[in-house]
């Protein structure tokens, strides 16, 4: 499964707002169509959207040269870009990266040094998955393994194997695989949609539980590991991803289960020390007073909404990078796995 | 707000199940049509459920008198109504009292007696509302109190002012409530459905959250009291409640947030010493795979829907009853203030 496609001049996405239900194709012509798809999480998960924000950009170069200032053109597209999700770090850099690409060619030289950055990107990160992948299943130990993870890290979220769904897949691609658990992941119910559906086509061995059931399932000794991905990461290791993470995690220490965060070391911001130095993206309240078009709560109740948590490094076991494995998570693993940046 | 009326010939109850869109009034008229309303989750609410079922009991005398042996047919129809729901034990007291109260007698004075003792469950536990109430606002300190509470303990769980949301009342008509926040209570969305709405509908200042936000939320001092209502609670003081809330009690003690019970003792079954010895009720996989009717996962993936978990004695700071606080939670206090039973 894989969940864009880049055409030339076309950029399709599989809207993952629709699925499991509907596997609609969504095509972007433009910048704007690009940061739409990203800000309405049509396209989703740190890595791919750093992908659909580079692929934007090839957009936004092709419009810039159109203008009568490209350099300016340039500047309010990728600046569109950077602004469709503020906590996934992948974006910055992606659009960072490719800013910096670009420099120092001529507008003419533009369209066709973008797309080749932006394939180049794709790549690397599809390579990225696959090592990680090893690195993780190489630190989970048993025969038979039970894996909670949470939201969607997978084909659907990357543009390869996946971060936290790499591992799965790894571990289970060895026959070592009792059980995974998606825990739903509200209110967008990417474990739920996403999550379970991918790993259901793709025949792992997936159940379904809430998130208010985390608790009870390793009270009863059911679950060796947590694995999720991240958003962002600190310096020190702390490390932002989808609301809910940092429940699992405390709920690991107490009971003795193993945290892993798998995460491209373009996920780092080393210039950010501290959890608490991450904006967190706040969403709209309507998020958990309606799904998918039917109210759930009260029309006009108050509702507090932010999109991820931040888990300090302290209750983290390891974080898995292509460059290698950051345990004991602190500043100076960071510092000696990932580099200064 | 009150969610049942008893009319002589019918029970009328409230569909929870439809709420907060549509006020729907279920009639009951035969103890088979209060079982299915209790296990279908149209009626609920741990002490709701004990005044549902005695109020079944009333139309299982009636029935029985009608039948060639009453003995045989009051035990059935008492046995209906205590397999209606197997965690909450104030279904079984009930059920169970009602046996007792009636076994001296013969079944021509059956019905009033039921009747008469029907009412009486229900105004103790209105009275007993009132009492904990008072008990539990005592013990919350401070001008601007901040609470979350968890599934949904009010005048629709309850037939008074409520147990958990009794004591979150009291403190606000002390004027001393800031904020109460109600996490939604997956998979049954209690606490969006009618915590929400219950509070919002009294005036109270109530924002809603998903359960995957509480960790953000004590990380963030933004929490004072968890308090909670319960099903069942054990000799030692190990709690059985709604799925979600032992993982409130971990976070709150990681945390270093206050964790408080509210339930009468007709919730205490002395019989069982340890929570493990508690059955916890598992429904039906497709509460998780569909919601109102939209399916919000894979129609066919796999789903563990417990509806209940335990807390540990350990992790509770006081539970209170109309007879008393219980602090610290263990055997000891709770043989003290709940007696033998």
């Amino acid at each position: 499964m894989q969940a864009w496609e880049w055409r030339g001049e076309v950029l399709r996405l599989l809207d993952q707002r629709r699925l499991p239900h509907e596997q609609v194709w969504l095509e972007c012509r433009d910048t704007a169509g690009v940061a739409e798809a990203i800000e309405m999480m049509a396209v989703r998960g740190a890595p791919l959207i750093g992908v659909a924000a580079a692929f934007g950009a090839v957009f936004a170069t092709r419009e810039a040269m159109a203008t009568a200032d490209p350099d300016q053109g340039l500047r309010s597209g990728l600046s569109l870009l950077r602004a469709a999700r503020p906590t996934a770090v992948n974006l910055m850099h992606a659009v960072d990266g490719m800013a910096q690409h670009l420099q120092s060619r001529a507008p003419s030289a533009w369209p066709a040094a973008a797309l080749e950055w932006a394939q180049g990107l794709a790549a690397r990160e599809q390579a990225n998955n696959t090592v990680m992948a090893e690195y993780g299943a190489a630190l989970v130990s048993g025969e038979a393994v039970r894996v909670l993870t949470h939201c969607n890290t997978g084909s659907l979220a990357t543009p390869g194997v996946g971060t936290a769904l790499g591992v799965v897949r790894a571990v289970h691609a060895e026959g070592r695989l009792a059980q995974v658990y998606a825990d739903e992941t509200r209110p967008w119910l990417q474990g739920a949609r996403l999550t379970a559906f991918e790993l259901q086509q793709d025949g792992l061995p997936v159940t379904l539980i809430c998130e208010g059931m985390v608790a009870s399932l390793m009270a009863a000794g059911r679950v060796d590991w947590v694995i999720v991905g991240a958003d962002r990461i600190t310096a020190r290791g702390d490390v932002a991803n989808k609301i809910g993470t940092l429940m699992l995690a405390v709920l690991a220490r107490h009971y003795g289960v193993r945290f892993m965060v798998v995460a491209p070391t373009s996920t780092f911001d080393l210039a950010l020390e501290q959890g608490r130095e991450i904006p967190i993206e706040e969403r709209d309240p309507d998020e958990l007073r309606r799904l998918q078009g039917v109210a759930v709560a009260p029309a006009d109740v108050p509702a507090w909404n932010p999109a991820f948590d931040v888990t300090p490094a302290e209750l983290i076991d390891c974080i898995i990078t292509e460059r290698g494995v950051v345990a004991p998570v602190c500043a100076a693993a960071v510092r000696s796995v990932v580099g200064s940046g």
